[in-house]
């Protein structure tokens, strides 16, 4: 027996922020593209005591706890599934094991739509170095990486300089072979850089944020 | 400067199958799926002389040059990317190295996609163990593997006792623990056996075809 859908109202996504904000737009903007781009019912929460999100090892390690700790609580009251909406993956198989929905990392989901979308994936995020996580899928697929001049930290991408420092790497990705680029900070979904790169590079731009939102959306739409 | 939609038709997806058949329609069985639930443009093509599909070690290796043949004809006739419509992810590497468009392989994808929607993911199918590039991604998310009873071809699933021989395998993989089930044949695409294993099982059963549709679909929704 079949329910209507009036009298069953989808449980939502919860989207789990690794950037502490008393904010709530501002926690819930990840959410929200989510929402308009797939249609799908979200809830957004964040970490406490992060304000500059995860950064280097040690910023991931102390996050690690906080992550699990928060999506049992989201798993407690009621999401159908969970994003960890950092394209590190940090805290995603210890996240599975606590929880019994399932659990998408932003990272993976990004590799997982850029190897479906390019030939020669380019990383651009925060640190030197792309996410363990994206590299390992991306495998032979994977081009080089970049990281925006004078952008250490999420919140770096926020000052005026931001969007024409991400351009400048992106376009260096481009000019080494890489025909799609994949965002590997979740940051650069929320200073909405991707259009721009899209129109000025000409090539495809993976946003880990709608690429998680676009896995969770599979289920929705059985 | 951008061009109205109705004077930009979008290019196809080519959708290549792996089983051989002198009826367009029934080639264009999983380009169908994928236009009415995306909406994207597709274009079907079968490899030559396989009437019986892919289903061992040989029948594979014998596919993979018609694949790569076949992939340079779709691309070069304006495909905008490719889906190697085959669970056996059958010459992914070597068609990416052959073309210069996305190739997405309907195993990859259908292991992205199930990592997104399960904990742990139980892989039916039509041989004895599940396509290497299925579990390579799946990693320790998977459980197990299954094949219907009786059912060692792609077109054993067409027999009057196929579907009965899919729940009877399915249920034995929910059983031992399996929150998801992975389709790793497309030939179950087929026979639209998916919402009867939903229904009765109660569990997320990702179709291969439908997962690289899925992916295929970011691009156009951009």
């Amino acid at each position: 027996m079949s329910v209507p859908p009036s009298e069953a109202p989808a449980r939502p996504i919860g989207v789990i922020r690794v950037l502490t904000s008393e904010d709530p737009v501002g926690v819930a903007t990840h959410g929200t593209a989510i929402e308009e781009r797939y249609g799908l019912p979200t809830v957004s929460r964040c970490i406490p005591d992060q304000p500059y999100g995860i950064h280097d090892d040690e910023s991931e390690a102390r996050a690690e706890p906080k992550i699990v700790a928060l999506a049992q609580e989201l798993a407690d009251a009621g999401a159908q599934a969970l994003i960890i909406s950092c394209a590190a993956d940090p805290a995603l198989q210890e996240t599975r094991r606590a929880v019994g929905v399932p659990v998408i990392g932003a990272g993976s989901a990004a590799a997982a739509v850029a190897l479906g979308l390019g030939r020669w994936v380019g990383v651009l995020g925060i640190r030197d170095e792309a996410p363990p996580a994206v590299r390992a899928l991306l495998g032979d697929r994977f081009t080089a990486s970049a990281r925006p001049h004078g952008v250490h930290r999420t919140t770096d991408l926020l000052a005026p300089e931001g969007p024409a420092a991400v351009l400048e790497a992106a376009a260096g990705l481009v000019a080494s072979g890489a025909d799609t680029l994949l965002l590997a900070c979740t940051g650069l979904n929320t200073i909405g850089v991707r259009p721009l790169l899209e129109r000025r590079l000409g090539v495809p731009v993976v946003d880990p944020v709608l690429a998680a939102g676009l896995l969770a959306s599979y289920a929705y739409g059985a």
